[in-house]
């Protein structure tokens, strides 16, 4: 016989940029998660769960080519004799498949459609050091809703949930701006020439690092960056600036003082005043639900996503402070954004459907909760029932039974037994609370070993030979008490 | 200008064969899930989400081809300059991603390794009437324990978890075979020939469907199928077959009786009699724990997996009663499976790791609990704040905060609110149990009109004029009394 080549082993890897979540990892972010959903719920949102793929066609933005994957998705063509099958996508984010969702089932939806959403989305980008390919989001989104009432709304379900997950009033800020505002201060600024707005909108963006004087450098004349690099300027006159940097500036003490500076900075503009009072409305509104400008804010500071939203836009953002990576204090920063867009269902229907909504990244948040000791602790590992002799296997599973039906996670050593050491090794490895353990003669006399791990690491690290014989980590109970005592150790550890 | 051409709108429509799930579906299953992981986490066994996409390398089976595409699974090339992007592919099951994150994990996770994984997965299969191309899959798996106590321990594990979601005792059995015992009875019936044992494989495979009879034809000279067709046999003399038919009929009135069959079937044979060992031990350790053979059962009747597990083979059935879509009375049949295989993370390592585990069908067990009345409620829909005054928007809000803050849920109506009737009609289609209504009169006189939605739709269908009139679906209440008064109707309605 033809000696049969053997293949290689495959790597046993993920593909580049992804990875994978145990225990605890999976147990903190479900424990958000569900916290979230449950404001969510509360307000009247009804989960969904759409598919994770969907056709590229309805995904839009990223069409394919036939020589080029797509860029930023994963997608691939479906197979068909003739070359011609569907192309599909893993979905880029939850905003885009709300859409179609919308769209497809419109008719059988109420209107308001108040939406939340929760699970991993896929992007086809460069990995590097904490950015992976497939991350979760969770957002909540009301569509059909035109009244600034559901912003207002979504504002305060943002600092509801903050609060609710563990992130303190004074620890958080949700800021709110309006591009309507923008937009009547691009009209008081005469700029008739699109490609000119695009350039004053880019610019905007980029007032979180470069500030007031960057922005009017950048509006005008140019400026040279850290790296002594000259960024051309936009090209427009001193004063043509001014209306900019009035409406990026024009915070306040109060939130009146805000907007009567906002009146200003849009002057005559009819778009610009609806803005301003929609900022005014949303302001009331939440005043009257009892939120403080310590939890919402009216803040023309705010710049991320003004080029994509279409009405108001919300940033959350955690204001305790952190040490950076090269050990600067700074604060934690943005962990949710989102606003008003009111074209994304009209790619679809041809009819423009307004809504407003959130997004929260997750991983920010649930980063910003273990800084402040409030992500879901993992809880103690499982109480192990070591095996001292193969044949009682039986007796063994009793003891876990038994610890169960009393509400004790619990489970008996399932290794090769021979080696004892490994199997408090094991428990070790487990963080088990609780080692439980019976050799044949302790079966004969009806008692069983209990050592209690948390007690016995503390010993080994600190104790004197005093402590350790006055308060010994293992000690001998009857088997009827097994229970009990498990349970008395596991109560101490808790206290 | 050129006139740009308009591209055609894209189809709001999922990828054939995926779907959308909404709230109350999301919500049923989210409750059975989490109790299905509670009973897992209890056992001992981590949580892990590994990613959803793998290296093709690493799923294996599956591998690319350039002309095409894998089949049954999504798989897509990584765009590389030179063509040589690595495929990756969506999961297709929970299984081999656990090879795949033992393997390259296994220095740091402990040994044995007990984890229970939930999610979605992939199948680039055929779409039909109930059967998609992405759907949940639910294991839990004990990676390195040779022991069989570990399969009971699984199998203890899944009984637990039937009673756990809603199944009663009584309703359903986990029935236990080992593949070992059948290797046994292969040896016994002397059959040298590789392709001869996998015919016999494939023939057991259909005893559920063309039992013993059938059986017995299929093995020695062939059977006429339903359709008239005839089957060839394997070819077997008579007594040949005897063995095969024993080991499948051995099922005894005791779990005795049944292993006494089976060591009778395997006669001489090591490897039979270790297999009847392992089922002895699996036996004993249940009944040690309290399991009664109505709950988990030796039963050599089941065959399926018999083919892809290497010892014992584990099915949990649903045995009540249902009507088929052709109206006849058939058990429910089975919602889990699994089996001890030791062959999985070899292919990484070139180390057998011995393996046991069990997948839960989702779709089929919710589908089980909606029919028994178990599946989880959705819960009544908001309290529906409805506007009558578009200026007075704060009020409506205070009144929904007030609710919330005593943990009701709310919302305030936030289409156009125009037309009243749109809003009744909305609240209904939220299934809210209570509208709250207040003109601007009421406003004035201190009051609020609540409307209980529930018992609204009773007097609608049957209520004479009598009792309308005496038990009004809509009253007049303080303002004051909004909480207290809608939790008296939500009680009502709960009790």
């Amino acid at each position: 016989m033809a000696k049969v080549k053997k293949s290689p082993r495959p790597k046993a890897e993920t593909p580049k940029g992804f990875r994978d979540y145990f225990g605890h990892e999976v147990h903190e972010r479900k424990t958000m998660l569900d916290a979230i959903a449950a404001v969510y719920h509360h307000y009247g949102f009804e989960a969904l769960e759409s598919s994770a793929v969907e056709t590229v066609e309805a995904l839009g933005k990223f069409l394919p080519d036939v020589d080029r994957p797509n860029e930023g998705v994963f997608a691939w063509q479906e197979y068909e004799e003739d070359g011609n099958g569907d192309w599909m996508a893993l979905r880029y984010d939850l905003t885009a498949p709300l859409a179609r969702v919308y769209a497809q089932h419109r008719n059988d939806l109420p209107t308001p459609y108040r939406r939340f959403a929760m699970g991993p989305v896929w992007r086809n980008e460069k990995p590097g050091p904490g950015r992976f390919r497939q991350f979760y989001q969770c957002d909540a989104d009301t569509v059909g809703a035109p009244s600034v009432a559901a912003d207002a709304e979504i504002c305060a379900m943002l600092a509801d949930v903050l609060e609710k997950v563990g992130i303190a009033r004074g620890d958080y800020i949700v800021r709110v701006n309006n591009r309507k505002v923008l937009n009547g201060v691009l009209e008081v600024m005469g700029l008739s020439d699109d490609a000119q707005r695009d350039d004053v909108l880019r610019t905007i963006d980029k007032f979180d690092k470069v500030g007031e004087s960057g922005v009017r450098e950048l509006l005008t004349t140019g400026r040279k960056d850290a790296s002594g690099a000259f960024i051309d300027g936009v090209g427009l006159a001193a004063e043509q600036a001014d209306p900019v940097i009035a409406f990026l500036t024009s915070k306040g003490a109060t939130t009146a003082e805000t907007l009567a500076n906002l009146a200003q900075a849009v002057g005559e503009s009819a778009i610009g005043a609806e803005g301003v009072k929609e900022l005014q409305q949303i302001a009331d509104l939440l005043d009257a639900q009892g939120y403080g400008p310590d939890q919402v804010d009216i803040d023309p500071s705010v710049v991320r996503g003004l080029g994509y939203y279409t009405g108001p836009v919300f940033e959350a953002e955690l204001t305790f402070d952190i040490q950076d990576e090269k050990g600067r204090t700074r604060q934690f920063g943005s962990v949710a954004g989102g606003g008003r867009y009111d074209d994304l269902v009209k790619r679809f229907t041809g009819q423009a459907v307004p809504a407003t909504g959130v997004s929260i990244g997750v991983d920010r948040l649930l980063a910003a909760l273990r800084m402040k000791g409030r992500a879901a602790s993992a809880g103690p590992g499982p109480v192990v029932v070591t095996v001292m002799d193969r044949d009682r296997m039986a007796d063994y599973q009793a003891m876990v039974s038994e610890l169960r039906a009393e509400g004790i996670r619990a489970e008996v050593y399932l290794g090769n037994p021979k080696n004892f050491g490994n199997q408090l090794k094991y428990a070790d490895k487990r963080q088990s609370p609780v080692a439980v353990i019976q050799g044949g003669d302790e079966a004969e006399r009806g008692v069983v070993q209990i050592k209690d791990l948390v007690l016995g690491a503390k010993i080994a690290e600190s104790a004197t030979h005093e402590e350790w014989k006055a308060q010994p980590a293992q000690r001998e109970i009857a088997r009827a008490d097994l229970v009990a005592e498990v349970r008395k150790i596991l109560e101490g550890n808790a206290g």
